[in-house]
């Protein structure tokens, strides 16, 4: 059984390989009425668009987004979604195949060649097919429409540490992320990941990354307990990217290191509006599965990229030994592009759990 | 909208409240054929049950359960499943809603408390109710079902920290985690633990834990790419697990701090039977969401219990300013506990992703 | 892959067997605070209930529900839903398994006998196991807690043909459906339809029955296009249940003897409250999968009693040539018990329905 | 919830609208291996392709599909399914959007416009938009490749009766029912609604028809007990048709006029390879919702063509008073073309039920 839909009420299902024409999601579920064109999408996928930067990959795709379905402009007013299936379609423009004619019969470590021949038999080679982390570019686009659902709620994904080397929380100032290519808050730590990236680029090597994304304004009740509470399908989202390894909500590992005195948060009397308020947010923003009315923080690792140039021992198809040097052309350290992916699943968790909290409370 | 089930063809919902008459499990989708009675879960029921220890809460019940439905003996042989819903039963014996009755109008921080209310207007507030994590033990019953579809897999969680007090990982044995009430798999460990715990217990403070899950035995060829990751599901089975804030497969966020070559598993020709040799398990078994054959390794942090002796700050259902110091019975280091549940949520999941591999490779 | 679970937003689970401890349903989605306690579901139970009239079965079932879970009185006040699942039970009392011991190795034809040891291996043929449409009586009981979220809808369901004698139309009147052991609105045809099953039953034959069900009430827009049409929904809803051959909505297979002009419902202007005036009804109160706000009109056709006396050729487990007579207790006509059940599933789909609009459309 | 996605294990969700640029379908959960490229869905597209013959609507479309992913063909082997979504593409033609203008104001009776507008606050007017039968064009397609899945069943699906004229069983024979324009087994019977279509062709009438599909070759134990039984899913599927208003198995209505003695399905001994003999298949092949063996027998009522050219009394979405009079192109009977459709539902659901009692039982 392949699952290639996510969601409950507002719900998306993705296609497409690394090299193939196009690929694209429809997705499910949208409210009607809602404002929509391409141009509310594009920008999303810019942010993750490949070859912008000497920092990720030199593929070089447009991304651009065509809406296929599911809006309707009436009589001269604005396009908006009509309530059916919104189909958007990616269409891939510089694939170069040729570049993995030679992995056709070789396993790459750390990528999923050999799991997928080992579950369906054989697979498709170019650029990794469908394990590829190209497919996140319909997750992007799909995120970009659950943002419309949820515009009580402010986003923000950025890198927190990469290559080991971590923000100072202290200097981390939001409205500097889109100064740098490396999606970074802090603009000292954003100076020194220059040389750290450009080093493991040039070596051939690569680098892991902690993302953070931090929702801001989204209002206690939202969650749907006992098996789809926001943080369990949060991690999921989180988990579910490429070459992600670890999700963590609020102080994640942290708080297994704490006693109960310093994991607390205490409540006190807030506004009518705002809800109460909380001397600390150590649980992130989620307790028992639903909101609290507080930021909603989660942390994601992401592994480095396992394409290198340094010959890694492997098999062939047929399990005779071989080494494997990836040659072609990769991000250095995959989450830096990984953070609008991130920020898109954030997303597109709160606005399905906001019409799944509504379908059951009304 | 209200998720009570979880899996997608080994599916199980569960119902009931911390001081309702009883708690249980429906579980759908069992093969047929697999002898089946109550001495299969019990056992799992009891590793989970309060009261055992000092170091756990004294609440006192016998979680005996009973199997209403799916089974059946044909003429003198062993009780089987039939293919049909499996009902499991436990009924609650040792409530006391008194000890709660204060809670009724004040939200305990770091609780649910203040989240249901939101949500649902209202909340069964005796012992938590739904929230509780005493619901957990009909995942540990549905846990029990779901170990006899994978017959080749070998589990093992324990606890590998506790309140920031790491296990040696050269001493562990694996044979020793049930000799102490703590899952721990390093007997010095156990002993110091004793006291941590034992100290906290008697300050009414609380201690988190980092719970290791390892599967060994899976086949390469599980996980449903790319919303059902293996991966993704287990992410989401154990951050929905109560007091869980964190998620880690394999290397987890260590693996965001190695280089490529330093997080590389390099493979080597194997058996016919085993399949390749890989060199290094940094990955934690799975590679594009689909498990190649080495140990499935997952960690899981869990957050000290949020019931403590200390006052904290909090406020009551009318928003006015009061102070919250939690009496009761509660286990002062809820990771303990929740070590069966890890193991439980791995099984089910490890099930559920062999017969969906099934379903569509045949 | 078994399938014990109905709907999408508002949900049920059902367990259990014919000669098991007990049946049961978990109800997971309903809305919170509706007042609810067993006597809101028992009436429904009880119009079902066997053993009430010489015309069907003679089993003695008193088919008390208890409520589990879900539900919780506050302070005195009335017991209210909480939104979390809805634990029913119903336990077996009049099982007398012996009457059924000759079948375990011959299979009744017309039964689901073959088909389930085809599909499972084997079966738990006491009473016909899970196939047995003593099962229905948990669905009973969750449309019941499904009328409480629908307060708008009035629902009717009534036999409007047994045994091929239909009602006479003209002479309909809903407020006598009670007045009878057939749920007939027809008092005549009532009278003529005792004699017709007092026969078959003294026969050992059996009768088949249409049954009706119009819910009015339901307002413009409920129903999921495309693969969860309200109609589509109400097809499975009703083809699902024991015995049931056929579903129409509206004219059914008469509308394909119409001519367009013959089957057009023509609209006029109506009210702000209660939307257009429709001029007919040949739709049944469905266009494109979505309610209009007219009548939803439905008709089931249930098969005869596959009990009877009458010798039928028939094989046995291992193979053999042998004929089957079946004694026991058996309803001489299925869709007299099956009229609740109608509808029943009848308030399932438009609860659900209501829900999942609710949660597109706000 | 807009819900565009059927099926459980192997699913496809479908997007557009009959004036949109394309129309589409995403199947996912085919199994990995099966030779797959266009010309194995085309020739099914073409038997439901418009503008073929002068009985349906001239509105002319290529229905040209085109796989954009989910297959490779790896070293010059034959293209195969890797597994993973195939999404299928067919683009609109020949939409000629101005023919609906008038209708952007002006609710068609019978048709969904007002049911839409009620729903979601406003419509896609062009053609009817999503709630075209346009849209069953996807469902056809991805039938295509459920037929892959089950080759060891042979399907026919064929009109059985026409405005009222039925065939002739005993003149019945399914090799001619590709020599005549209506998909009829009965070559005199083909000869009569000749006239009869073209009658209501030339009068701006229509008629309505009953379609009929049966599937040999099924084995035994297909369907999941109790709410996704083999004859509910069959029933949603068909329900679900665009103008169907009720569905049938086996007997259907007709038996609810039957004894018991009459609707009996004997059993006699068979063979180890083909299962029992049955010496009538009144149940339709289906008991307790699981396959027999026998064939499965679905009937598939279908209403007249809304769209007729004479003036019926509606009202416009202001809620006045107007008429409608259907000009433009359509089909004088719209279970012509829905005859593949219904093929292709039951290819669907035959194919997705393989797959699911393969997850469950082995």
């Amino acid at each position: 059984m392949s699952i290639n839909t996510f969601g409950r009420v507002f719900r998306f299902t993705t296609w497409g390989e690394s090299h193939g024409p196009a690929l694209g999601a429809v997705v499910d579920g949208c409210p009607p009425g809602l404002e929509l064109d391409e141009s509310d999408i594009q920008p999303f996928l810019d942010a993750r668009r490949p070859g912008q930067s000497k920092y990720t990959t030199q593929r070089q795709e447009a991304d651009a987004v065509r809406i296929m379905s599911g809006v309707f402009a009436d009589g001269g007013g604005k396009q908006r979604t009509t309530g059916t299936p919104i189909a958007l379609m990616i269409e891939n423009t510089d694939q170069r195949s040729k570049d993995y004619s030679e992995i056709a019969q070789t396993y790459r470590p750390g990528h999923a060649d050999y799991a997928y021949d080992a579950k369906y038999g054989f697979r498709d080679y170019r650029g990794g097919g469908r394990s590829s982390a190209r497919e996140t570019a319909a997750r992007v686009a799909a995120g970009a429409i659950a943002r419309l659902i949820i515009p009580e709620v402010t986003l923000a994904a950025y890198v927190c540490e990469l290559g080991g080397d971590a923000i100072d929380r202290e200097a981390m100032d939001l409205s500097t992320i889109g100064d740098n290519p490396f999606f970074c808050p802090d603009p000292a730590a954003a100076s020194r990941w220059e040389g750290l990236v450009d080093k493991a680029r040039k070596d051939g090597s690569s680098l892991g990354a902690v993302v953070e994304c931090v929702a801001s304004g989204v209002p206690a009740g939202w969650g749907a307990p006992v098996y789809a509470k926001l943080d369990a399908e949060l991690a999921a989202a989180m988990m579910g990217i490429n070459a992600v390894k670890g999700v963590e909500i609020g102080d994640g590992f942290a708080a297994a290191r704490l006693s109960g005195e310093e994991n607390a948060d205490p409540m006190q009397p807030g506004t009518q509006d705002a809800g109460p308020a909380f001397a600390a947010n150590h649980a992130g923003g989620i307790a028992g599965g639903i909101s609290t009315g507080q930021p909603i923080v989660c942390r994601v690792a992401f592994k480095p990229t396992s394409s290198i140039l340094t010959p890694v021992d492997s098999i062939t198809r047929d399990g005779a030994a071989t080494k494997v040097r990836t040659k072609g052309r990769h991000d250095p350290c995959v989450g830096i592009r990984g953070t609008p992916v991130v920020e898109a699943m954030m997303a597109l968790v709160l606005a399905d759990h906001k019409l799944l909290h509504r379908a059951q409370c009304g």
